[in-house]
């Protein structure tokens, strides 16, 4: 399956993406002034085909799983916390959740690998295995699983673009993830872990120093191939990691705007471009994560973030916001007036001196505003 | 009134801010995890007063006027474009429209100074003259007619808080309106022209080196005292900037959050900031403007933008953007567990080995998750 997705994906429609530059550019503004907003704008009408589409539904998935890297002492809190805060997001307690709710966005939580068993009506049950192994001792898991990791992930969007989200965000809850992601970048471009590996959530000077030193030599020990992602993934990996590349993956398939979060979201990101580089055309970035290897996957993908909050929490914080951002990127395109359409009435203007050119009749240049 | 307003203003509640503070360290997340969100809600909540305060409305105060410094051929459109693009605000057709609407938040457009006579039911008719003078002749404005514009400012802010609004924005339109702004900037730091000085809407290279030598000639004409902000904003203001010095003003007294928008308001800011530092607590800036006078606005008053969106298009445009931000912030305050509230049921967790310290018990630093 998963095979046969990757090789059926195309680039996101680039007549369309033209033909809604072109009507951004008709728009009574200076040439380009909306920057971003245009660009966004522009990729979600060739995602969704469509010069002037609408979006309905948004929901940012969640992955949960745990790490066999964890056992090293690497970790800013107990492993137990990743169960802990996945109940508490399904609770609606935790950051992810607040911010969904401040913008009415939805989220969907699946286990995908948690190490123990987890009990709410709301999770979506995808256990690929009771969390990884210690990749500081061997490979993470089977190269079957990772493949089913990746199939979980563009499941998860089968079933919500079935539901009628039309657009996604990508976000986790796994102690230990960032150094999965970190292993996942340095293994797909040579990057040391002077650069790649960060704090995560927060840990002691020795702590931060054994991390690297547990990466460093678990990538030694794996040697992981770049050119084959999968063997990547497998070796160096984590589920939840690899559920969102998955995601990527099938958004991409089904031709949905899908937002990347933080440091890990971005990780899996880099994976999935690997995978196929069709998908970085639904990939929207959103915040520049505080994790000092996150803007660099964004360089190696081509990404530039558009806000600079400082956050680091990880759970999918940073696409709710996003999402606000891409509905006034939308409504700039479906609800701005032209220049054709600002003409004015003209009882609502007095004394106007009319000799002098009227917005509707000027040159290009002077449509700048 | 603006004296008695200016000395009757007050810093944010530095008590309710650090009890916030202290709030947003309990939540069940690593210290300081959520960065400037964190930061945004703690202002909030010092503004408003109370450690959880909810925000109801929402509005961009849009100031419309002519500035006499389009004579010399320095702006990017014809004038009366003005007064065409303020009735298509009206009209729900502009870029600053299409943004308020994607998230429920409104607009007010203010004829603060329109050259001519403008005719429309929802149009706030507050005209203090005529558009400004040519202040490549002489002064811009009188000193009275400063004053009163600031006032208009300060009165709107009052007029929406007794509507009901609690989160305001600041923008404009007025052809020519970046010339006053970088003349602003450059009376208060001594700027030079080469740094303060852009192509604002867009105007080609021999308009900008006019547009440069123009603004320089003014400020030696006219020489406004930078110890006398009234002074500045007399002899090179435009009555925009000033009706949103205002509103700044406005905010700080009647204690509602303000949102800068881009140059034209980051200069209308600065100007409030020196009349009287303590506004300074009650602004939140929105995006970073491509005009390169902005950031070292922001610099001067010591604020960070958080949203990089290569916009330069005004209208406020930046304000609905921030505005869902800050609703995010006050999200993350007002309705995540803290590590106490976050507790699990034992029936959500099967296995889970119960001698490992669970997160509600964990000491500050494995809080960090």
């Amino acid at each position: 399956m998963l095979n046969d997705i990757l090789l059926k994906i195309e680039n996101p429609n680039q007549q369309v993406i033209e033909e809604a530059r072109k009507h951004l550019d008709s728009l009574a503004k200076p040439l380009g002034s909306l920057g971003k907003l245009e660009d966004i704008a522009a990729q979600v009408a060739g995602i969704r085909g469509m010069v002037h589409p609408q979006l309905h539904k948004k929901c940012t998935i969640i992955m949960a799983s745990d790490h066999g890297i964890v056992e090293e002492g690497i970790a800013c809190a107990p492993p137990e916390v990743t169960a802990i805060q996945t109940i508490n997001i399904l609770k609606n307690l935790t950051g992810i959740c607040a911010i969904s709710n401040s913008n009415g966005s939805d989220i969907k939580v699946v286990d995908i690998g948690v190490k123990v068993d987890l009990n709410h009506p709301e999770l979506v049950q995808r256990k690929v295995r009771y969390g990884t192994a210690n990749f500081a001792k061997g490979p993470a898991m089977e190269r079957e699983e990772a493949i089913r990791g990746l199939e979980i992930g563009i499941e998860m969007v089968r079933d919500l673009v079935d539901e009628g989200y039309d657009l996604l965000g990508t976000g986790e809850m796994g102690i230990g993830n960032t150094s999965c992601s970190s292993a996942v970048y340095m293994a797909f471009t040579g990057s040391s872990a002077e650069i790649a590996v960060g704090k995560g959530g927060g840990i002691t000077v020795e702590a931060f120093q054994l991390k690297r030193k547990v990466i460093k030599e678990a990538l030694a020990l794996n040697n992981p191939n770049p050119e084959d992602p999968l063997d990547v993934l497998t070796k160096v990996g984590g589920l939840d990691l690899i559920g969102m590349a998955g995601c990527f993956i099938g958004a991409a398939y089904y031709k949905v705007p899908i937002v990347i979060d933080g440091f890990i979201s971005a990780a899996a990101a880099l994976a999935a471009y690997r995978l196929n580089p069709k998908v970085k055309g639904y990939m929207i970035p959103s915040h520049m994560s505080l994790e000092p290897g996150y803007i660099r996957i964004m360089d190696e993908i081509g990404l530039e973030p558009v806000l600079h909050l400082d956050m680091r929490l990880g759970e999918g914080t940073g696409c709710p916001i996003a999402f606000s951002i891409i509905e006034a990127a939308l409504g700039v395109l479906n609800n701005m007036a032209t220049f054709q359409q600002a003409v004015i009435d003209e009882d609502h203007l007095v004394d106007i001196r009319k000799e002098e050119p009227a917005i509707q009749k000027s040159s290009k240049k002077e449509k700048h505003l």
